[in-house]
């Protein structure tokens, strides 16, 4: 444990992992028109939370791993959580491309860019959220020995569970139902929990299952995700209310033009501030009691979560 | 082999079973307005080729095995097959859903009923169609130790290509680009092969695969889907022309109307009809090659894809 570990160097070391790999991967042998909306979908842009968020539970679990592996079990458990932080970044894009869409959210705005259907209308917008979709399964479950068909289906079945219909999809339909609503507090954080958190906590246990984290550390790393899951919905209803379009890549203002519920609108704007810093001391509270060696980057990542700007 | 063996007493058994599984699992656990259209979108409908065709390769592959299965590797096999054969149901539920959407053919007519998005708004019908994806691999990882992990992420890694932008969807944003264009046969073949061709074969090369096929039987298996698949659509095209709505249970005449290529554009009714009649030959002619002892439901499929009425 160095005294120059940063988060920046961190990230920027394996987001160039990560984007290499997805505009290696992304579009790739799809026809043309598909192929280009699949990429404008993934390439450049986005803050890659979710990758990052695998990769650090990744070496967190790594660092407490007792047994050596040899050069191809460890290769292949390095192959298997690149896999699997293109794989939920894949799930986010084609959710944004979806949500975008005019029967949906209906903006036009995205990462500071015109959306998938502005630039490639709305039907090879919907085509190329749903080869996103598959592909995201596709690189998990590579035709490659060094990543055990166990850790393969392990990994399609979180990423299937926290995508579908008890997780991002189940969470989106709550929020389509909810518009004008008044939510209890209760019935918010579930919806978040679903919509947002399914998938972020899921990004942390992927990781982990890469290196086949020790039980003991499993339930910690799923409460540091549930925390960081709902803290980055909390922060974003307060960013919404607080920061301007252009800070934000995307449409400001948003939730209350529309009517939806949020923890500012249900909180108010200095309660939902406390339970954002509660839910972070949460999120490394569960990190203390994960007894992992090296936890650094996840600890990081909840910092960023909660004091981001956009 | 008994004399009393008919496809119709062989599908009633094995549909019993899809329709059952599909029911109990489709929509469970989700929030109710989404698990409605999923359930809206699969129940109660459709022919259930895939399916069938995944259990029929199963049998056929289950009937070459020299080594024998214990009790709980048998059962798990079951499990998997019932499992594949639902998943790609689900693909195919998805695929339609999303279809019929405004964006894409604009139809309010499928299997006899208004579309999703007419009964239950475009909102919820994209959400169902990506929850139901999701769910398709869901049901393909079970936490079952019977099923092992490398048929389970390899049952996963032939649906997500068969339903990717290198088959279903990129097959679809091919179609998407022809309207208008003349298409030369090859082009049109090509289409197709992904369109609907990838999911027909893919439906059979899993059935196979949940009872490990023998290798030189796989060639011959993947030669009898691809020539099913893609008699699947020439026979689409000509119903489409010379059967009626009611008889399709969705709008006749819309490739026409939609100045579609089809094979009966391209080659006229008579020979698209010869050429239906070369590939029920090819599908027969793979499986004389393929040296599986009971093969007898996937011939009997062949003939009802080509033979039938809608």
């Amino acid at each position: 444990m160095s005294a120059a570990w940063d988060l920046g160097s961190w990230s920027r070391e394996h987001l160039e992992c990560v984007e290499q790999a997805l505009s290696r991967w992304v579009g790739q042998g799809a026809p043309a028109g598909l192929g280009d909306a699949m990429r404008y979908a993934v390439l450049d842009g986005g803050k890659r939370l979710r990758p990052l968020l695998v990769m650090a539970a990744y070496e967190a679990a790594l660092s407490a791993r007792q047994s050596t592996w040899g050069a191809a079990e460890r290769s292949g458990a390095d192959e298997a959580a690149l896999r699997a932080a293109c794989a939920v970044e894949l799930i986010h894009a084609y959710s944004l491309v979806h949500d975008d869409m005019p029967c949906m959210d209906n903006d036009v705005l995205r990462r500071g860019k015109p959306t998938v259907h502005v630039q490639f209308g709305e039907a090879q917008a919907l085509l190329a959220g749903d080869a996103l979709q598959a592909f995201a399964f596709e690189l998990l479950t590579p035709d490659d020995e060094r990543i055990p068909g166990a850790v393969q289906a392990s990994l399609c079945r979180q990423l299937a569970h926290a995508a579908g219909s008890a997780g991002m999809a189940g969470g989106q339909a709550i929020d389509l139902a909810s518009v004008g609503l008044a939510l209890t507090e209760d019935q918010l954080r579930e919806m978040h929990r679903l919509k947002t958190g399914a998938l972020l906590e899921g990004s942390v246990m992927m990781g982990a299952a890469c290196a086949c984290v020790p039980p003991q550390a499993k339930a910690a790393l799923q409460a540091y995700g549930a925390a960081v899951g709902l803290a980055f919905q909390v922060v974003d209803d307060i960013l919404d209310v607080i920061a301007d379009s252009a800070t934000l890549g995307k449409t400001a203002g948003k939730d209350a033009a529309s009517d939806k519920p949020t923890y500012v609108s249900l909180l108010g704007l200095a309660a939902a501030q406390a339970y954002a810093s509660e839910l972070l001391a949460a999120a490394h509270a569960a990190l203390a009691d994960s007894g992992l060696p090296d936890a650094r980057a996840l600890a990081a990542l909840a910092d960023m979560v909660v004091r981001r700007s956009h």
